[in-house]
């Protein structure tokens, strides 16, 4: 940890700031340079709690140089986590979990179908929601118990994995029983009193980054989950909000090779939540795929026209069948497989 | 509802839209221009499905005439709510509610020390934080239910009204009878189980922006709760992701008049989140009551260098009294009182 | 275009309106609604002026149907745009143009030495900096006039054309003396006074996206280059600017599709600006690629730790070799030649 | 200046960068922490290329301690820059710098006609644009030169200052010919031609801040101007470009604390760019003005109606004659006076 004072500070207060530091184990290095004082901090910087420091009389600021996390580093692990979920290893370099389904479960005609002609294309991931959040209370708000059981049975019947979300915490029991992968909305990225329950199961999450999260507050969400007992974490990047208006949200695929630099966790991307644009999901899952993703999660609705939420940017089964033709001789370049 | 072809659309799948807009009892007018058809659709569009619209072929875009929220539109509700909190009216435009305490509650010494201070000053809410939500795991995550005795009796003790934060739904009945008003954090701004289940009580509600809602995100989450039968919602603007990197966030005075114009609801301001620097949170109180806001809400602790969380943007009661001090000529420009 | 009216605006404001565009040759229609009136204009919007039709008693917003642009459209111009630069055919569907070189030109071997590397690798194109655009006043500001004579040598030497930066207008003559393609960077998206004067020239432009300009802003500024007489425009997407620190900028591939939907004009990606970081240029280079980029712009310098700008996001010649190799199954699975 | 080592990088990368750091006259000091080797720079860092040194080998960041500008820095001019417009000084804590006017000139009669109504209002400095940097290229371009003249014909008649905006290098001799003061418009903050030649002269300079320009870009703007010689800069805070679609831009008004912290540069608010809104207008300038703001600027136009640019944000007379009234009590809280 850096603590840099304030120029012109008087020596007493970085004599004061430098007694703290030791009463806490730690060794300061004072610096005095041209203008400023600088006072380095070797030790477990972790544990210090920076608003401390930077409330101390004549600090200017205060940096890191260590992240927060430990478990998700790749430091703390430098193999790569490999989930298995019905036999798909998500997070092997050689697979491309793609996840598909459509955003909400409505009906068990809907998922039977669906479920049938993904799992022809070699899709092993159903995705439905059950609990929806909505942005508006008058929205359709999802089946609920009712949408899992039907999710579920689709699934077995087609020995496909499930993924949905979660909503409320009062559902976990439900949601361990019934499905693979519990996936963590990016509303919830940081509740963190969820993350700390799922965090007590050994049911995989799917946590997906939060619309403004920085990528240290995302992989400090998924340590939430580790530390809790729970190493089963795959993320999810869906987009961020940014000024641009023309999508949905803004797609930062660097996030990809970012995480595969400081973490083992396995990286997902969500192209129909990111662009909000039927006509820039294939570009952006070639993208992606080129990026590096170790997988995919793209909406399919058997009739889109009909969808009860985020109909414009679902795929029918024949259109994502195409996509998956074309997103072939990508994976071939990257040697992937689903 | 303004529905926008794509250029060059056959006519027919004008008329598919239209016979769709027709059999929900809507009235569809085409309007047919140099280079596109525009639909214009009079009717209830409130419930209309946007998604659905924007799915179905030739659409190019869909836009929304009026708001989706009702129940907390000025429109609908042209007097100001006023929120009678231990005799304290929030929303009265002659009042500035003046909120402060600590971030976090940590000791039953520090609590009293902070209530005693802030009442003989004339405040009237007392905050503190019980249950914490942090972005790291190894934080110090609050005292949970002590905490919020411990707040409790501070305020009863020099007859004060409590806000304090809830971040788990299974704690609700614990925050309704401790507490005055119930905070719901910017992380929380969309957990709509939460503000569901908020909704069901009668205790006043301070919901706080999330970090990248738009105000009309956030006046539909307030919404959520109105729609549930709780009338008593305070609004608070706590700033905003942008890129700059000086300022904690991004404080948007103008969120105050535009939710004046939009919404009957109160508006509070956090200067003290929003900019996460000690030196600015004068002036930006001075420039929110300026503004207009109903209150404001700053963090004081007896002893800032000893916080466990938020220290550096903590006053001590002096310091505190002093801006109590320096905002009494803008208060008296504008007309309120403590 | 669509013109809202507040609700409960009398119904004399909308006449006005009428009246109003009447008079200027167009067609309004007005749609009484349950909550408002709607007043739908038929005619050549792109001639009204929104902030004076905002600006009228009685309008709550103003909606445009159509862009403002029209030569840089897809629609006016449905073929790709082939920009022919020294043989290389920028924007034909088959070729990947890249384009390489020094940030900065700092010397003739410095020049020569990376043309001939990169002639030999098979780049056709040689970037590199004679006027520099620098955030601080104390920075190398380039060798000017000397440094286009540099490039233009080592670029003759080599047989390959020529891209550089024009940051002052009054050095117009000498750019179009000495380069094939004249930069201008971001932070001149939008010097209109500049997009005119490169209009006025025949020679091709390389436009970069500005930090925080929208598509449609950028799309109208090549419009600028085009509505004075030179078709020949290729434009860049080099990052935006958002709440993200983990890279220089924040690089959105989605741009590459939406660029090609809207208009004819070749796109191409510069990952070494969009993400300031080495590590990151080569994953985000593939997925630039697979998005359908028309070319790659890479900084490539023979020793940058003596780099005068830019240092950390420069390859050397022989780390460039490998990217090259590395990008090869990409660009065959995308049917793209060098 | 701090550099952080990559954690395992040998012990011969530190020691190769610490020879480099030495041969530049510096003193590094290696800090061997737990993780990480850090190594602090104690001499004149401003010289240094943080870029260069991020290259090498081993280095995963470099931070700096001290800002780069110094001219411009409180630190090296303690007290406040007070500008002399006409007897107007900006700057001075007591004025409020009231800058009012139509956003563009269009004809002699609408400037003789709002200069007399402003300057009986007892505003000093009249505001019009002559050249408009337009998004578009079909739109009004303003009257250039004799847009000058018009304008300093109105000025004088009332015994006004002049401020106008330069999109032109060329132009410089008739802006200084004709201005009082020379505006730098959000565009063009980063044209650093154009600084470097208004550095040159003496005349006074209104530099607007970039719409996603960092407030340490925005003082390193300034002194590009400073160190060419002219020391006359003020500045003004107009908005920046966020996620946030409400307003035309986001007004941070923080800007203000923190540019007269580390600044001793006159800050001016825009709230007419700003905001973008006619109804926002007022509070944001008694906003402005509780927060600290030397001047406001603010647009004002005979007849909006008819206004060929931005005609939803400008102000009547009467208008803004009525604003006058409504800020009073608020200058008089802070002390200040037209």
């Amino acid at each position: 940890m850096i603590i840099v004072m304030k120029s012109h500070a008087p020596q007493a207060q970085a004599a004061h700031i430098m007694e703290e530091l030791k009463s806490k184990g730690l060794e300061p290095v004072p610096l005095y340079g041209v203008e400023r004082t600088v006072i380095a901090v070797i030790g477990e910087e972790r544990d210090l709690n920076i608003g401390h420091l930077e409330a101390m009389p004549g600090v200017d600021k205060v940096m890191r140089v260590v992240q927060q996390y430990k478990l998700v580093s790749r430091e703390s692990h430098p193999e790569p986590t490999i989930i298995d979920v019905k036999g798909l290893r998500i997070g092997d370099p050689k697979v491309l979990a793609m996840m598909a389904g459509p955003c909400a479960v409505e009906s068990e005609e809907q998922m039977q179908s669906v479920a049938k002609d993904l799992s022809k294309m070699g899709v092993r991931i159903l995705r439905g929601g059950a609990y929806k959040p909505r942005t508006g209370p008058y929205s359709f708000q999802g089946l609920g118990k009712d949408g899992l059981k039907i999710l579920r049975e689709a699934a077995d019947e087609y020995k496909m994995g499930v993924i949905t979300e979660i909503v409320d915490i009062r559902d976990l029991d439900d949601l361990v029983k019934y499905t693979d992968i519990i996936q963590i909305g990016a509303r919830n990225m940081q509740n963190f009193e969820l993350l700390k329950e799922v965090g007590n199961t050994k049911t995989p999450v799917f946590l997906k980054r939060g619309l403004s999260a920085s990528i240290d507050e995302f992989l400090l969400a998924a340590e939430y989950i580790l530390s809790n007992g729970n190493p089963n974490v795959m993320l999810c990047e869906r987009g961020i909000r940014t000024f641009e208006k023309d999508t949905r949200n803004t797609l930062p695929l660097a996030t990809v090779p970012i995480v595969k630099l400081r973490s083992h966790l396995p990286i997902i991307v969500d192209p129909s939540h990111a662009t909000g644009k039927k006509e820039l999901i294939e570009p952006m899952t070639k993208a992606a795929i080129a990026a590096g993703a170790d997988g995919i999660m793209i909406e399919v609705h058997p009739n889109p026209e009909e969808a009860k939420s985020d109909a414009q940017q679902q795929f029918t089964p024949s259109e994502f069948k195409e996509l998956l033709d074309n997103i072939k001789p990508i994976m071939e370049a990257v040697n992937k497989h689903l």
